[in-house]
């Protein structure tokens, strides 16, 4: 099979939204006027993001997923995506399923295939995603990083360090009854976008990030693009729902490292103003995912963790980079 | 040096043109109303799209130059774009001339760099170009392939097959003066992206597309999308200035071939109405860009190569194909 064959076997569908999709030199998408578009490109690469015998069902998911968490941590509405793709050989069982993972999740966001590449090579899947953000009176809808203010609420989404653990039981250093490990292998490799929650904080939230390096390293970007601090209440974010009881029965010796420093997560940080907190409940309904009050955001600098008598602990941020 | 820090360091830059560049979830771009967005995504494996010990300020052009010049076949005005980029190690010299060559592409065509990813693992460069394209009175004015009409004249832009002379160069199967291979070489490690062309075809062209994996391959699909054939004169190909006499003195042998499917070309063939000679013309010296009439559309289907006696002589299409 051909290149041109592969597109148009797995990859090639009718356009709905785009003036123009796959099959040209380009594709052209024709946004409404008042209207942003929010591009974000992530890269998944062959043992670094994930292992070579992950099932190809999931990986099309996970590929798309981590796009997506991008779009939601702006408030973006998902338009379109391109996909660039290195395969060492063209393995046709594999590909149905990592287009029938991919093309699930885009469906359900309503997200569309509209053009990419694809190569010879060391397996590799590149996705560019776009979304539209409304312009209202001349100010961007867009949830910012920089937005964070002294006294906003910190905010998470779902559960955090599932996938960490799911991660540690692969390489043997924990292990879970199958159904726990099947729950948290799940949120590994098959993460939930936050694209409803995202949309929902528009004009609700003053600054978001997507949790995908670890809660501490994710914060602190938004830490530092709005030039404040933040005090984190360890204790309430144990005892809450953002630490779902298997991790908790799972061993003490994970708690806090792979709660705060847990990559894979794809929840939804973010701040907003103490006068909001009916309004974030409300959204959160709206997008049916659960929200943790969990700390303050304060003028700074740093990140304090706090103990349940309120002192101040000792912090180790281990945020992933692929460099360090 | 950890992810971010490269990015900083490299690939960081003041934004112009896009609402928000690189540092947050996802950049932001605000088209104009009367805009379509194009879109276009390259990926390029070591080994397979260039040589390991490849210059890296080459490298850092050429990656940039095949998305530019998909926004060229389709008459789009360069904007922005995002990178992609899994590297082995961090090694600063290599990456920052590939952020030189990258940048002096990007300037010349005023595109800006709004976003991407960084990551370990097997060297890959995965662009992701976004270019404007005006709609006029409700009417797209991109260069589609799908536009060809029966009786159109077939153009090709610039020269054919110099960069498969170089790739035949450094494979040992053919040698040239220094002087020669450095020409042919700058073609395949620097091809020029003829974005000016493209623009200036816009309401001249009925269709378009660049040449990456070779004329006939190009041109075909061209002809495929558009529901028609084409007549090509071989003997006018070779006697006009689409074939460099660096090519024609390399050896017969190589001719036909080289420029019929030599791939790398980075050329634009489009078709334009008979009546639009004058337009095309003045478009290519408005581009300061030589174009070459070579062949006649027609109702087809199939693509005929006629020789100097205006007689159908054998067609072997050999395009490039990752996984043929």
């Amino acid at each position: 099979m051909g290149e041109f064959d592969l597109i148009t076997r797995y990859f090639k569908r009718p356009t709905r939204r785009a003036a123009l999709g796959i099959g040209d030199d380009c594709a052209l998408l024709q946004p409404r006027p008042g209207t942003q578009i929010a591009i974000s490109s992530d890269m998944l690469v062959e043992g670094r993001h994930f292992f070579a015998d992950v099932d190809p069902r999931s990986l099309g998911h996970k590929s798309l997923a981590v796009n997506l968490s991008d779009l939601a941590a702006c408030g973006a509405k998902p338009l379109a995506f391109t996909l660039a793709l290195a395969l060492p050989k063209v393995n046709e069982p594999w590909l149905a399923e990592f287009a029938r993972g991919l093309f699930e999740l885009a469906d359900a966001h309503d997200c569309e295939l509209i053009g990419g590449d694809t190569t010879a090579g060391p397996l590799n899947i590149c996705i560019t995603v776009f979304g539209e953000v409304p312009v209202i009176n001349g100010k961007s809808q867009a949830l910012l990083r920089s937005g964070a203010k002294a006294g906003d609420d910190l905010y998470v989404s779902g559960t955090l360090g599932d996938a960490r653990l799911a991660l540690e039981v692969f390489r043997g250093g924990a292990s879970l009854s199958a159904a726990e490990f099947a729950a948290v292998r799940q949120r590994m490799e098959r993460p939930t976008p936050r694209v409803a929650l995202g949309v929902a904080l528009r004009g609700v939230a003053h600054a978001a990030a997507d949790v995908s390096d670890g809660l501490l390293g994710d914060l602190g970007h938004i830490l530092t693009a709005s030039g404040v601090g933040a005090e984190l209440r360890l204790t309430d974010i144990h005892n809450s729902i953002a630490v779902t009881p298997i991790l908790k029965s799972a061993g003490a010796c994970f708690l806090p490292d792979f709660v705060l420093n847990g990559g894979d997560d794809y929840e939804l940080v973010f701040t907003a103003p103490v006068s909001a907190r009916a309004d974030v409940l409300q959204a959160a309904n709206l997008a049916q995912t659960p929200v943790t009050r969990i700390g303050t955001v304060t003028i700074g600098p740093g990140l304090v963790l706090l103990d349940a008598q309120g002192q101040p602990v000792a912090l180790s941020s281990r945020s992933f980079d692929h460099f360090a």
